[in-house]
């Protein structure tokens, strides 16, 4: 490896001539001296110097005294450098990228995502996104998960027939996946806890902020639980890790974007879908926009809570394989998970029986047969079950405020964008 | 969550009367006396009674005393038990999932994948793997890497036209990621270290053991290399520490398979492609499945290692974004891991120079016209880099010596094999 101490810890090497590496990422030319800020993993340092610097983005290795310097990033600063040119860019970046705030449109940012990202904001977010996965990882790994690898090429349409990407495959028709809910389900049947951080592909035809053709989907299917309330505390789990693991491996980047973390109650608030109908005063099968908003500030108000479950969603509005509430015909152990005023997580309890699933697709007037590989999973013997999917982008945005999904995607995929 | 104690916790219980959830993994009616096996995540527990036992893979909550016996799985026993049925399967198993030794063909196990992966020694391949990729991360997360998710629908083929599936995206044409390589890529340029792990696509045309359509690829990449040598010590560490990790977290899957974990030397030996050549007394311009095993013979005899680096292969064989060792034109800065006579990584040193690449593919008499959103990465600076990819499925068929892919796959996809 290239011999050389990063840029944070530069200050702990005072009095000691080293080497670093990375991008030049600003030159300040004064009169009498020039100012080279040097870009790597770690942060930002500054080598003090006489000559000429080469241009921004320049991929260098500077080698000098490293001498204390409070006015400096970090500190201390390089004095006396030799500067080597490791790669010079043959075009300057689409914008300036050492300028604190991001001078440039959402479009120029995704068409020149490989230099737009090295902006420490932009790449900040997917900071957090990387320590939020492992945090997913390690609570679900802590409860005696089993990490699984599911097929994205599938034979049949999973969550419903629209919004399906058609491939060929082999000359026979098939789909890119939308979930991996049916794999989940039958590795639940092997390892009883499972999980799968993996991309899922929705055929969106709408253009929205809060959409993307691949996400990233944070998924987790167990058995034996009493109803969804179980799935509910192990959601309840795995979001406070995400959360500790932000907190422990991202801090610079939620100091930059100045994000607000929330906490995690140790039992998040949880109100079942009619009385959240009688206190928004609607009678939809469904909540509006406006009602998860106002939702989730009473919910602040009244419980001192970021996040807020709301349970029984009505059955008609839940997928086939949803687990009805015993109680109260017509609605689900069903659940959606609201953060900041926007469904973030959903889940529920599922079908565990055969003969339910035959009930259940027959009473929606749909054939059995296209569903029969998935069904199989039902005639060995399941126990109860439920799961949930967390969208990434979708958690890694509202923590970072960021008003489009795009923003916190290294290389979105929508109706209009298919490169870079 | 429904009370109870794990199968692999009940001798911790002697005395008590404990309730254990699980699969009835097989029954034994004797004269006076019947013996039910409850399957668990964690493994076996059996409970005595005189009753009727409901029939295999029936899921059970069972509760009793807990009796110390040395010839019970475990070394204690339930007695005095109650059963409750939680549900019923409605078709046997396809084969006895009881039996220590598969009676199945593995057509058979593929077709009835979510009852047959039940079956312990077929469940232990995946709990190998899904250790070996937490191992992966572990280790790379030490060497201050970055975990990112890329594109799988991409504008291009990526590592070559052939074996790239053909998607419909929103009526325009585009393909399924046959490699991150790119992405990737452009993230060293961000992050300086990634890695990804995450579902390739290949529409390989032939059926073989070792190929699939659907693999997951472990891949990693770094910048502010000396050259692909600084590549292979990170290659070393990530090997080094998904054995590790499969040691610790996955050691009775290894004991149930018998498998036989190998060394890693502190320094994996390495011979250039041209005195394998000269050893095996061959002049063609890539190794034959021959030559590899024979190579892999030589290091273990000679090295007592049960891995071995060729370097250098000719530049002709490897993919135009390879770096060619600036010492011997025509052979690269490129390199293949073998394991136990066969490649299980390919990796090298990248291009970094804007110019090179365009040489590069002039040379190769390529247009760079449809790579421009590629070659864009390093028209704005990138450091030396290099990287890795390593087949999951093919690693954890060789670590527990499975003669197919197919069997240390859950559901795997081929030329032939699109459910379940």
């Amino acid at each position: 490896m290239i011999s050389r101490v990063l840029s944070a810890e530069l200050a702990e090497h005072a009095g000691q001539r080293v080497t670093i590496a990375g991008w030049v990422h600003r030159r300040r030319l004064l009169k009498s001296v020039s100012f080279l800020v040097v870009r790597d993993r770690s942060g930002l340092a500054q080598a003090v110097t006489a000559g000429d610097l080469p241009a921004e983005e320049s991929v260098v290795q500077v080698t000098g005294r490293v001498t204390v310097n409070p006015q400096a990033p970090g500190g201390a600063e390089l004095t006396e450098p030799e500067i080597e040119l490791l790669s010079r860019p043959v075009e300057p970046p689409p914008f300036d990228l050492f300028r604190p705030v991001v001078a440039a449109t959402l479009p120029t940012v995704l068409d020149h995502a490989p230099a737009a990202l090295r902006h420490p904001a932009l790449r900040a977010p997917l900071e957090i996104s990387a320590a939020s996965v492992a945090g997913f990882r390690a609570a679900l790994d802590r409860l005696g998960f089993t990490e699984v690898h599911t097929p994205k090429i599938v034979a049949s349409a999973t969550e419903s027939g629209a919004n399906v990407f058609g491939i060929d495959y082999f000359g026979r028709p098939a789909y890119l996946a939308q979930s991996p809910q049916f794999y989940k389900q039958a590795m639940a049947g092997v390892f009883e806890r499972v999980y799968e951080v993996g991309p899922v592909f929705r055929a969106e035809p709408h253009d929205t902020v809060r959409h993307l053709a691949q996400y990233t989907s944070l998924d987790a299917e167990l058995g034996f639980v009493r109803d969804h309330r179980d799935v509910m505390a192990v959601l309840r789990e795995a979001v406070a890790g995400m959360l500790e693991s932000v907190r422990e491996r991202a801090a610079p980047a939620v100091a930059l974007l100045g994000a607000e973390l929330p906490g995690v109650p140790e039992e998040i608030p949880a109100i079942h879908f009619t009385e959240a109908q009688r206190m928004t005063g609607e009678d939809e099968p469904d909540l509006s926009p406006a009602q998860e908003r106002w939702l989730s500030e009473w919910a602040l108000k009244e419980h001192g809570s970021e996040f807020l479950f709301v349970t029984g969603y009505p059955m008609a509005k839940r997928p086939f394989y949803t687990h009805p509430d015993p109680g109260r015909p017509g609605y689900s152990n069903g659940f959606d998970l609201l953060f900041r005023g926007l469904e973030l997580v959903t889940g529920g309890q599922r079908l565990h029986r055969h003969q339910d699933y035959l009930d259940a697709l027959a009473a929606r007037g749909e054939s059995a047969e296209p569903y029969e590989g998935y069904l199989r999973t039902f005639a060995y013997g399941m126990p109860p079950h439920g799961g949930f999917a967390i969208g990434l982008e979708r958690w890694t945005a509202r923590l970072t405020g960021a008003a489009n999904i795009r923003q916190v995607t290294a290389f979105p995929r929508d109706l209009h964008r298919l490169t870079p």
